[in-house]
């Protein structure tokens, strides 16, 4: 065995490029359909891109400063991986939404004539940005580790000199993660607060005060409505995802490299099995997402959600096959180690992952007792939604918690016994491979899982489109049909993410006890030192802090958009009487400049208070980095699953329950989404890139405390 | 310096008791009112008595499992602290709420007079239960210490044996904290749900259906909801503070007997200090609270709340002086140690203490920023109301973390630098004797604080009584300025509960690891063990589980008692006439059995987890409470704050502000308040109790956990 075989990583990411080039032409091939409706396509398309690129144009000043501050601080590499990790990112939520874009109309057109066909854009759309997502991001990742990591393993035995080589140069290539994790944090904070702006603005003036349907052309919020399912459902998601998975494949790979090399508590054998069994699996992956492509094909009048359940699961089971196989042959090839308990970590990933999404569903689901309470409470006011909501957001969270913390204790457990002689030396490190890797095999089905979250903002823009250029009612109900489906499949996928988040973080914070134990044999993190519990305390504080920074955030930009909308009813003669056309680009433009300068400061702050604090003390920074993600998950739990919760009970009551549509009941709902949506849309989805983005700057910035440290 | 001057201690207390003794007969002696007014007080003395009677009930079923269990699981000594704990923690708020209900109409009768006579008898009925409060929690626990722990040291050398008998003896000690603990946590928890549900049901129907004033005789609910203020504001509260008192009193002794004597980094003549100084600086704060009465004296026309502030601020003078002294003394008379540095401790806790008052005063009240941004929320719908509401209250945890967390730090380093050798041998430890003595002097004064504290309801009862009757408009108006006064003085209590909560429960955290490690030398808790990072996740969950469960209880209860206020107009005909007086008792009745009946799940839960996982793993135990305190801050600053801040923004609107009373602003800012109120008065005041109790519990099971280690 040598580390060659890791050379199937980026040759499956090549594949998944291909293929996503594939696709996504055959997409644009489609025909968009009629002038009235490829119109307000491109309309959306260039609000789409205006606002992309004015990120980006952020981004490059943030990206060009951070890169500064590394080259000087750290490395020059480690910038240069910095900046390769943002750059990849970007582009695959460019090339994304592109065609996320083109999609929409395409997929109305499509639904004029069959649901099955729309589906199939539809999905396509979705497969294109989450084969780009996962091979960019494994492109990337891989390549560094080949050129950086991977070839110190090649020798025979390792020795103390190459092992501190392989630990210092994994330290560069972790500046990749930060790279993807900061565009993460910025395009998933940016996006959610467009979006919701857009949405709040746009509801509360079109829908309340002048009495239009949603999606009306005359609404003048309309189009950056629009726009805003894009930005944030599309590339923020997208964003968000490429650094879940590149942390999720880099957290086994850097403890098998600081704890296996730089322990020596691995053969060398098994040390290269380990440094390349998360970017194999990854790779595959890709593959069996593609695989899982085929199975999706929708018959005319058969369950649509079958159809993509029939792909997830399918990719999912090949992938479980193939992880298998992997341990099996690392089993039959190693004299220490029993690799296949290895299977057993990534199991009990797969089980707490499988059964989180079922827990979302459930609170989430308007087919359960938690949302029907809800609506239940709406007979007594808004109030006690709001009571009833939160109640049930923070009820939710005790199952995930619980099944996470399980995960960690079950999968640490396999991985002890996968390495019998390593644990009993290296203690609880070894274990905690296990640990990383199952969040690696929960996320190794990325480009499927994204395909099928994605495609639902393309149904949905879809159906808008539908609305705005007035096409029948039966095509809406079509897209609408479409845009529901995918629910259940992005609960599960919802619950992976939150699950993995978990897992590689606790990895990547053990990694950092390592690193700094390694330069500084005094480091320890000790729960009784009060340096440590204030750390806890504070960083217990950010995904508070996090979350009421974009809070405020959606409401200042959601008021900007309602001043606006209300001018343009105010002065522009004819809109209501389709004599003039509303000013969509005003809107645009008002959700695109709110967004970003609202999420500079929350961005920047998660990251300089860690630099700051490690800076201060590293092991004050340990303790800050267990509070922060201990409530960010909780967090992250209690906002989406509270404002999934009052959507569906809004939508309950919209199905004639409690008075229906226009009752004081649907109002009191109605209040309950309202506040639900920058829980669930813009907060909520920002903790797990948070916690990411805090534990891996930490980490890679771990050579500048080392530093100072030494200097006091 | 012998331990014989412990006996200060149980003297303040029987001081204070006597002082207690005269102010409530003095209060007693006032005249009633003529009976149209002392019948309503009669009615609400009975519905408090009978809740308080039936809640003890319970409680006695609960106090003897949980003996029983303690007597065979650690011993039968520990059980009787327990008993004694929980026992004298009721017993105070027994005789404070007879007192407070009583001097209600009191109040009420002299407000006709005069505004200084009103506050005279509402504030002397508050400081009865304050001294109750101070002295019964004083004489008790330091009655257990001179038996148990104090004569220990009276040796020329603490010898090994001598320090394991004291540490197993202050093990059984910590027994009475506990029930303290148990009897508060159900006391906040039942009141809590009893006055939430009563104000609910009673504004629902009788204000926003029925159209009738608040206190309107005419309300059936009302009765019970000025019942809710004596059991929820008085009972609970006090039950509350006994419970922070006497763990801040304890932590730093645990400490001293743990490593003082247990490590032998204490000289003999150092450790008897460090033994006797808290239950000194306890026996003090009584006496001082004492001359801060006499301070306390309105002049009719000059500012009310310069009188209380007066009396609270002198009696801190005096307090911070007759600190300093202590320390001084102790000073000269060691050779080792420079006490005179614990000074510094004690001043880290009172600074952080009263900015964090500050900041909640700065983030509640009507007369700064937050509040009014969201009344200017309130123009645009309930749902912007309850999104800039909670995202205020999640800002508003920022400073008071940061200042904990600084406190901490700073109390531990001052610590460090009193005993130099001893730190310098004992580690952290030792520097954490100052952290818990900054408790202690934050809480010292707490009789006054809770007399400042527990006046407020008694001139809202007052207030009550006065509509009720029938008296004039400026006697409500008297008692209204009167219950406003104390607003100030109650934030800054506030600020001092949260902090010294943060900074005893990492004292007792501390002495949780000390005991394991003295019985199982490898217990360590170290950040990166899996176990305890899963205890961490579970630990920070459980803040979240409480607040649901308590915020879910009150849902339920305010539900019923609607039903039955709604079931009382529509059946009782002549109500409205006041031809039919409503039946008062039947609404008492399901206020009380509500609040009983949900006030068991998440009461048993807070003991019989950490139990468990103790029982399970002590280390992770280790993680759970670390996660459990960190969160529990959080989440008690931002549910007390966002609720404080709805409750003033409403309040701010009445005034006049965005359209006044009745404007649809008024309407979305009453939906804030609705929110605010289990935010506020159930769930935020629990949080506290929750993580004490929980910390407390695994110190006292501590023997328990280390026997099951033992067999296994």
């Amino acid at each position: 065995m040598t580390t060659a075989v890791a050379w199937m990583a980026p040759v499956c990411a090549l594949i998944g490029i291909c293929m996503a080039g594939y696709l996504g032409s055959w997409v644009l091939r489609q025909d968009p359909g009629p002038d009235k409706m490829n119109n307000i396509s491109i309309k959306i398309q260039q609000g789409a891109k205006a606002f992309l690129m004015s990120e980006y144009k952020l981004l490059v000043i943030f990206m060009v400063i951070v890169a500064v501050v590394m080259a000087v601080a750290l490395s020059p590499i480690t910038a240069l991986a910095f900046v390769t990790g943002g750059v990849m990112s970007a582009a695959a939520g460019y090339v994304g939404m592109h065609v996320a874009t083109r999609a929409n109309t395409r997929t109305a057109y499509a639904a004029e004539e069959s649901v099955a066909k729309a589906l199939n854009i539809s999905f396509k759309s979705g497969l294109t940005m989450g084969l780009c997502v996962a091979s960019f991001a494994l492109l990337g990742l891989s390549l560094w580790l080949i050129a950086m990591v991977f070839g110190l393993a090649m020798g025979v035995d390792i020795n103390a000199e190459l092992a501190n080589l392989m630990h210092t140069n994994i330290g560069m290539v972790e500046g990749f993660a930060t790279g993807a994790s900061a565009v993460a944090l910025f395009a998933r904070v940016g996006g959610g607060i467009y979006t919701k702006a857009a949405d709040v603005g746009a509801d509360l003036v079109g829908k309340v005060e002048a009495g239009i349907p949603e999606d009306d052309p005359r609404n003048p919020a309309t189009i950056a409505d629009n726009v805003g399912d894009n930005v944030g459902d599309v590339a923020g998601m997208g964003a968000d995802l490429f650094e879940s998975y590149t942390g999720a494949i880099l957290a086994p790979t850097i403890l098998a490299a600081t704890f296996g090399a730089l322990g020596g508590y691995f053969a060398t054998g098994d040390l290269v099995w380990a440094l390349v069994t998360p970017v194999i699996i990854a790779g595959c992956g890709i593959i069996t997402s593609i695989i899982g492509l085929f199975a999706v094909r929708a018959k005319e009048g058969a369950a649509l959600h079958k159809a993509l359940n029939r792909g997830t699961y399918l990719a999912a089971g090949i992938e479980i096959i193939v992880i298998f196989c992997l341990f099996y042959i690392w089993s039959t090839q190693s004299v220490e180690a029993q690799p296949l308990w290895l299977f057993g970590s990534v199991l009990c990933g797969l089980v707490a992952g499988l059964a989180i999404g079922k827990i979302t569903e459930y609170f989430c689901s308007d087919k359960y007792k938690p949302v029907h309470k809800i609506a239940d409470a709406a007979d007594t006011g808004a109030a006690t939604v709001i009571i009833e909501g939160i109640g049930t957001g923070m009820l939710s969270t005790i199952a995930p918690i619980v099944l996470v913390a399980l995960a960690i204790i079950g999968a640490f457990t396999f991985g002890n016994m996968a390495f019998p002689l390593a644990s009993a030396e290296g203690g609880i490190a070894v274990g905690l491979f296990g640990v990383g890797l199952a969040a690696t095999g929960m996320l190794s089905n990325t480009a499927i899982t994204i395909g099928v979250d994605a495609y639902g903002p393309v149904a949905d823009n879809a159906g808008g489109i539908a609305e705005m250029a007035g096409l029948p009612e039966e095509v809406r109900d079509r897209t609408d049909a479409l845009d529901a489906v995918g629910n259940t499949t992005a609960a599960i996928a919802k619950g992976f993410a939150i699950a993995s988040a978990g897992l590689s973080a606790i990895s990547l914070f053990v990694s950092y006890q390592a690193t700094m134990h390694h330069a500084i044999p005094q480091f320890e993190l000790t729960l009784t030192d009060p340096l440590i519990v204030a750390g806890i305390f504070i960083g217990a504080m950010m995904p508070f802090m996090f979350a009421a920074l974009t809070m405020g955030a959606v409401s200042r930009a959601a008021h900007a958009m309602v001043e606006e909308v209300r001018r343009q009813f105010r002065e522009i003669k004819g809109i209501m009487t389709y004599e003039a056309e509303p000013e969509y680009d005003k809107c645009v433009a008002i959700s695109t400049s709110s967004a970003l300068r609202e999420m500079m400061l929350p961005g920047i702050l998660a990251i300089i208070v860690p630099v700051a604090i490690g800076c201060f003390n590293p092991a004050m920074l340990g303790g800050f980095l267990a509070g922060a993600v201990a409530t960010g998950m909780l967090m992250a739990i209690f906002m989406s699953n509270a404002g999934g919760a009052w959507d569906n009970a809004k939508k309950y009551i919209e199905q004639g329950h409690h008075g229906g549509k226009g009752s004081e009941a649907h109002k009191a709902a109605v209040v309950g989404d309202t506040v639900g949506d920058p829980f669930k849309d813009t907060s909520g989805p920002s903790m797990n890139i948070l916690i990411n983005l805090m534990t891996i700057v930490s980490l890679t910035f771990a050579p500048l405390f080392i530093m100072i440290q030494g200097i006091l």
